[in-house]
């Protein structure tokens, strides 16, 4: 069994390294042979050779939405292609997507579109607290302005924007839902997500659902979508509403990796390949701390891994910038408590107080 | 970091999975550059390169014992080998294996030394039932003699051979311990081991320990013993006497990669790095199945996914033969008995009921 990624990431990177047991080849795409995954595949290519990329395996998975649209669509033309192109294409335009929400009465903020910098400030001062966010090409926080009691920047650049209703969310959570190609939804107990600047910090499972799994349910159904899949949500008053999907899997659902039967990776893995994918089971309460924005000293290292039911991953990435995702913790532990207080720790080691210098 | 591992198997394979998250860096030496673990590594080289294949490498260890010496010696002699060169000396020849168990008062059966195979024979004769290995180079039970009752063959092939009193043990255990640099012990629970024809068939931990951690402990300090090991028991009436040990990672210990904080691949690669490892912790009752002497049929293979907690290693090696491990199957269960029962069922969908054909 060969199976295609279309992008050279560390979310691909994962994906190989926990379906090499299973002795799947994987084959890899990206604007070089030589990106973080493409060095770990058995075959990689450059987009212009998608051709012979996608003819050589027997399905593809993308691990980014934003990848050259000539191979999605080549792989989707030859029924290779999990999930489907659609998925993407919602993610191409943030109003896209949202209609999409509307249209299949999930549960999301209100919002409007804006077709300039102009238009958008003067929704979002109608709207008094508003979230203008950027219709493409944003994510991590990139291309969003919150807006407060009105108080409105005198510009912002011009682009299409989608201007929503500012939620008061008591937390962010998010659940990763799965759908294999019989249309059997399987779903990870939710977790609870902090944010900081738009990315994530850190996050802990299981919570509650608040109706979470109910509606990622009917959103992989509404997609006919394959695959596993991060819907990220607010909570508010014990209800939830949308934020966004990706259609791939989720840098909230790293957890998976320690104290599961079966981490989002292997499960994604599995179903587009149309392999068995039963439910995974939690053994242990579980979290991730994210490495962002600087390089893990050896000392540093040292320290985290001597915390115990800890596992280190570092992504190798050529270039260490701020806001740039490089590595992340697996933690596990006998409580939330001590879950929090390993991450508090694993955040002082790593972070020395200076969080803000680095995301 | 770069770790090096003499020998290029199933074992220095996972060795090099378990520490990809890390970023560790993995060069292999073996007879070819395209062995198992070869094909994975950063580097690769054959024995004739021995000189370089140390010189480029923070520390060396090693995925089974019967490996060229020039090799091991050179890393020894660069304070890189871990375990140290005891620890394999010792396995060349079961006699000065069962000599160290005997001089450090370690429980195990009563031997003698035969020269030859009728030397062999004539001391079997007087014990009455033993057990008749040969000294050097047999393993998962090749060149061993069971005798029982005094029945004897007429004769054996001529070679050095140790004759053990046969003990009529209860059942078969193994721990997974090992020493970090710094001299402290870490051992995993012992495991259920049900050996076939002198190979393991499948395992499942934790049980009772019945002196084992100790008795383990005793050994690795002996050894002055750096890295993951493992050692094999006979339990009887409640007590434990040592079979024999691999200083490596062990086949009894796979049942570690699901279910644990950490895996026994991973505490080794720390520990012969350097890094810190606190004590795993077993999350899920857990084992393995053993996949022996045939192919995995795509058909067998989705049955075996469709059980819930299970994870398939398929070793990708090019041969297929009678006796030679192909794979295994580890499974994660709520119960000893819902494990066994999982068991029972891969059993049967692997080996359809015909186990002696295989093993």
């Amino acid at each position: 069994m060969i199976l295609g990624i279309i992008g050279g990431g560390q979310l691909g990177r994962m994906m190989i390294l926990e379906g090499r047991p299973l002795n799947i080849e994987f084959s890899v795409i990206d604007k070089t042979r030589m990106s973080p995954s493409g060095r770990l595949a058995d075959s990689s290519f450059e987009y212009r050779d998608y051709r012979n990329f996608v003819d050589s395996c027997d399905a593809v998975t993308f691990e980014f939405e934003h990848v050259d649209g000539k191979v999605l669509e080549y792989a989707a033309d030859a029924k290779k292609l999990f999930p489907n192109i659609l998925s993407v294409e919602l993610k191409r335009d943030r109003s896209l997507e949202k209609g999409f929400l509307m249209r299949h009465k999930l549960p999301t903020a209100e919002y409007e579109v804006a077709e300039s910098g102009e238009d958008a400030l003067k929704i979002a001062a109608r709207m008094g607290n508003a979230v203008i966010k950027q219709a493409t090409e944003g994510y991590d926080g990139k291309g969003q302005y919150h807006i407060l009691d009105g108080k409105l920047p005198n510009r912002i650049p011009d682009a299409k924007y989608i201007v929503e209703e500012f939620v008061k969310y008591d937390f962010e959570s998010s659940i990763i839902v799965a759908r294999d190609r019989s249309g059997r939804v399987i779903a990870y107990p939710p977790s609870y997500n902090l944010n900081l600047n738009g990315m994530l910090l850190l996050n802990r499972a299981p919570i509650e659902d608040y109706g979470m799994a109910d509606v990622a349910e009917k959103l992989v159904k509404a997609l006919d979508y394959v695959g596993v899949m991060g819907v990220e949500f607010f909570v508010k008053d014990g209800k939830c509403m949308i934020n966004e999907f990706a259609p791939r899997v989720h840098n909230t659902g790293h957890h998976t990796l320690l104290g599961f039967s079966m981490s989002q990776f292997e499960l994604h893995d599995r179903i587009v390949l149309g392999l068995p994918a039963p439910k995974p089971v939690q053994y242990r309460i579980s979290g991730i701390v994210n490495l962002i924005g600087k390089g893990l000293s050896q000392e540093e290292l040292r320290r985290i891994l001597g915390i115990n039911e800890t596992r280190v991953y570092w992504y190798g990435k050529d270039e260490v910038r701020k806001r740039r995702k490089l590595g992340h913790v697996n933690v596990g532990a006998e409580s939330l408590d001590e879950l929090e207080k390993k991450q508090s720790e694993i955040i002082s080691i790593f972070y020395k107080g200076k969080l803000e210098d680095f995301i």
